[in-house]
């Protein structure tokens, strides 16, 4: 139907006669003749209706933005005013000489290029949405990822192997969706919110090396950055230690960025371990591209009258924290106030602060801690004229979530990076946290390995480390991984720590148990997010922006309108009943 | 932990010292000393004890089958009479100096190369069984399949594009499998049973060419080759048409045979029309490796006095038919009562025949036909000495089934291929098939474009063609697709023969009617099946053979036991409830 890409037309196609198809990007008449702008996937193209090919003008005259044509014409120069240097097609132009419509189309309801509609609208005619140069833009690049991905997956040797979606429900810390079965009476499969698993029992299949980009689901509240489905590149191998495996997919990770976005990240990348993550930046998926990190002051406040920082001080669950930020003297009243509100949300009662003016040090709180304090604070912050030194203080869990987002909002409103791409490996996680009645829960999952033998982990599991590893590149976490119990007995310990007694154990994964028994070999592995890995990659800060049909936040498509009622006819034969009044 | 892979040692590796890791294939005490065949994923070496490392020694008695090992030696050349040329590691062997046990096995269930285990056996314990030898190299198989076509799809420039898996219910003839939506109450989203309107949304968003290598869902009875969930390569594409999808096609089905299977199918592939291959071979997806074909005799037979054939000749609805099978008169009586019992599985009420035996024609039913009439058959079916002529007689369908059913069982029976591969496109599929209430179904789904315009489609819908193409090999359909509509008005239209109103319409697929108003482009596509893809290329006759962890024919895992009943907690949390009385 067409000879040629209206994008890829230029000088060395002139004379030619050509054929065209696209949509009508936008329609002028000038001099009385009519230009039509014709966009397709590679590009746009002018074409040129002459009132003297006159059935053709004719016809163009009833054509309106976004019908479909095929045009059949001469590409010609444009006359040298009429060049446009911007555009790839712009020093040609077609001359139509025969024009179908292919297609028309009723006024869209929005303009593609406005920026002022909402995203609702945007959403629910998803497929104008689509045609935005932007979206095709990430799409395509969505798609070299993969590509690229796959690529190097194979040629590591490792096996693009599919693994069930109706599968059966597994205690992964967030929500299952369900699907009832209409043969087994009662019964529910459920979607996989990983394919974890299955890839470990491929593992005990003797495959090796597995890799899959693969659909998962997750029913949680949701949040700007996550959706009921996304899609994950998941890996894993056996005979390979955590070294052996985060070289390999750092390699891989590395090599896509340079091929996909043409960006070098480091030869090596830095590690960190968990504690100190949390320790200089709060959280455990440190954006490196930001020069500030908090410094302990506990041992000199244990001992000021300020109550609020000598109690947290003094509290062994408790943390004093000072955030110098260098040149933030500057930073107004009205500003502080506001950072104030910010760290808030994440618990803190307050956000004390001392700027260092020209004429020394200034904040309500000196008078509180004594000149000799501040000038310790000083000293151990490293603190200049100029600049500003924040304060938490309080149980520690809350100081670090409201330093460490505090620190990425300082970053990003002042744009203290220095440098534009950070990745990182956090290393050395817990196996466990502690809730707040003591119990315990694991930090990645019950299947990953501790650093630690059988004996110490059962004497010491609040203290005890895993094999498990993070990749976060500019504050996002894009990968993470671990190294798998693979022995029986460990894999019991664990489940006995976590309160798993033996007969719900049988029941959730009684079958990777089983399978423990018959020569599992050592294995481990790693799962990407891909939509996290495509949204830094095309630094855009909305996940939707990177997949084609999105949800809302509330798990709806506004295309499509789904989710929607079903007839009992359907139920009934599911075996299942809605429990809600009927709305009329 | 390894330095080499046990299946790729070879001479070249002799004096070298290794490391390797994998499973103990077989232990064997022979003169003092152990050997064990050690196997990975690349094959099996031998591993030599000798008494004289003595603590190895010792630790290698308390080897058993399955265990996982890491061994550390030597490798050197075996004796000349113990070289076994039948492996590719044969003339080598490893002399262990040290062995590390990673893991440990109970005795496994069943012998892996035993065929005698049952498949529920096997499926239960499918990790086990995954470690045949047959199972790695399909599912290795199934891996380069994807491959390839990635790579194909990738270098024609089509874009690899994710759909939802939550979706609204859609009317494709098949049952959804549903999920409720929490954030929704009362509401569901339906698994995609394909991504057609999807991929049909993205040709009106403007990408022009999508592939995704996809899972889809069916919540269907099942039979002996399907599955709940399976996947697809699934195409679409704007501004090309029937020939141009179909060629572009046909290029990546014949690059992936002799890439993946060394195998050469035609250099173009033949085609036939609907209407043809139900009359020559009484099937849609005719299997054209066997030289058999259907005669109709329906003139001849209009006027015997054997009204088993002359009802049905005299019927518009019915047929008489004729399968000539060349040196078949030696089929016995037993096997003919077989056969008999064969067809009526597809409504036929018996299975007249005529051998042509050295002393003439032979059958009980000449008396009927006379021997004008039987001179006629065998002049019409070109029949010789030695051959027999099996006869269907009924409504068309009956006789169309029964015969074409025989005819692939008769050439597995007596293995009359006369060639290895047969790719064909099958063409000219009728739009609508009438029920036996009148009212008209899709063939292929209600967005198939028919290759009539709207009035001729009005006026005579039975009679009216689409431009839908199905490529069959070898009798297994394994992949169909059409050209869609792609104006509003033709779509109207076609919903409205199908009888669904516009209250209908728009419920069930408003988003897509609407689109079609927007500028949609002229499009088409196809879907591969590519579980019967893999099962085609690697020659096996189980679905479950091509498929990691499949389902059972009751939609089941016997490894996972899913599905699974659930907690209330989890119902209510979904607003459902099982409408079942709760089974003790």
């Amino acid at each position: 139907m067409r000879t040629h890409f209206c994008g890829e037309l230029n000088k060395s196609d002139l004379n030619s006669q050509v054929k065209l198809c696209g949509w009508v990007n936008r329609r002028r008449d000038h001099g009385g003749v009519i230009f039509l702008d014709v966009r397709d996937k590679k590009g746009i193209a002018q074409i040129v209706i002459n009132p003297d090919t006159a059935n053709t003008f004719k016809l163009a005259e009833t054509i309106r933005n976004e019908f479909v044509l095929q045009i059949t014409g001469q590409v010609v120069a444009r006359a040298n005013e009429m060049v446009n240097s911007k555009i790839p097609t712009g020093e040609i132009e077609v001359l139509a000489s025969h024009i179908e419509i292919l297609n028309s189309s009723k006024p869209i309801p929005f303009q593609l290029d406005s920026m002022e509609t909402s995203e609702e609208v945007r959403l629910k005619y998803r497929y104008l949405d689509l045609r935005r140069e932007e979206m095709q833009k990430r799409l395509r690049l969505r798609s070299k990822v993969t590509h690229f991905m796959r690529d190097f997956m194979d040629s590591n040797d490792f096996l693009d192997i599919e693994t069930p979606f109706l599968t059966k429900a597994t205690p992964e810390g967030a929500r299952d969706y369900l699907v009832p079965s209409r043969t087994h009476e009662g019964n529910f499969f459920a979607l996989p919110q990983s394919p974890q698993l299955f890839k470990q029992l491929l593992m005990m299949s003797g495959f090796e090396r597995y890799y899959q980009i693969v659909k998962c689901f997750r029913d949680e509240d949701l949040r700007a950055d996550r959706q009921p489905e996304f899609t994950q590149l998941d890996v894993e191998t056996s005979f390979m230690n955590e070294d052996e495996i985060t070289s390999l997919m750092e390699e891989m990770i590395r090599g896509l960025f340079k091929e996909v976005g043409n960006i070098d990240l480091p030869s090596k990348f830095p590690t960190i371990s968990y504690k100190k993550a949390i320790n200089l930046y709060g959280v455990d998926r440190p954006d490196m591209r930001i020069p500030l990190h908090m410094v302990d002051v506990n041992d000199i406040m244990k001992d000021v009258e300020f109550k609020v920082f000598s109690g947290p001080a003094n509290n062994k669950n408790g943390r004093v924290a000072a955030l110098k930020v260098e040149g933030g003297a500057s930073i107004s009243r009205k500003q502080i106030d506001d950072y104030t509100k910010y760290v808030s949300i994440y618990g803190a009662k307050g956000l004390a602060y001392i700027k260092l003016n020209e004429d020394g040090p200034s904040s309500p709180i000196i008078k509180f801690l004594g000149d000799d304090v501040t000038q310790k604070v000083i000293d151990l912050t490293e603190a200049k004229t100029g600049d500003i030194i924040f304060f938490g203080a309080d149980k520690s869990k809350v100081v670090n979530e409201a330093l460490g987002n505090l620190r990425e909002k300082l970053a990003h409103d002042l744009n203290l990076y220095n440098k534009e791409w950070a990745p990182i490996w956090v290393l050395d996680f817990p196996m466990f946290e502690v809730s707040d009645d003591g119990s315990l829960n694991a930090i990645h999952h019950p299947f990953t390995a501790p650093s630690v033998d059988s004996k110490t982990l059962i004497d010491n599991p609040e203290d005890s480390l895993s094999r498990a590893y993070d990749l976060v590149i500019n504050g996002s976490e894009v990968g993470g991984g671990s190294i798998r119990i693979h022995q029986s007995d460990m894999q019991k310990t664990v489940l006995t720590l976590l309160g798993i007694d033996d007969e719900e154990a049988k029941e959730k994964f009684g079958f990777l148990l089983d399978a423990l028994d018959y020569g599992c070999p050592p294995h481990g592995g790693i799962a990407f997010g891909l939509d996290r890995l495509v949204m830094t990659l095309s630094q855009t800060e909305s996940i939707r922006d990177v997949i084609a049909f999105p949800k809302t936040q509330t798990a709806a498509c506004l295309l499509t309108d789904a989710p929607s009622s079903v007839s009992k006819a359907q139920l009934k034969d599911l075996n299942i009943k809605v429990t809600l009044p009927t709305r009329v």
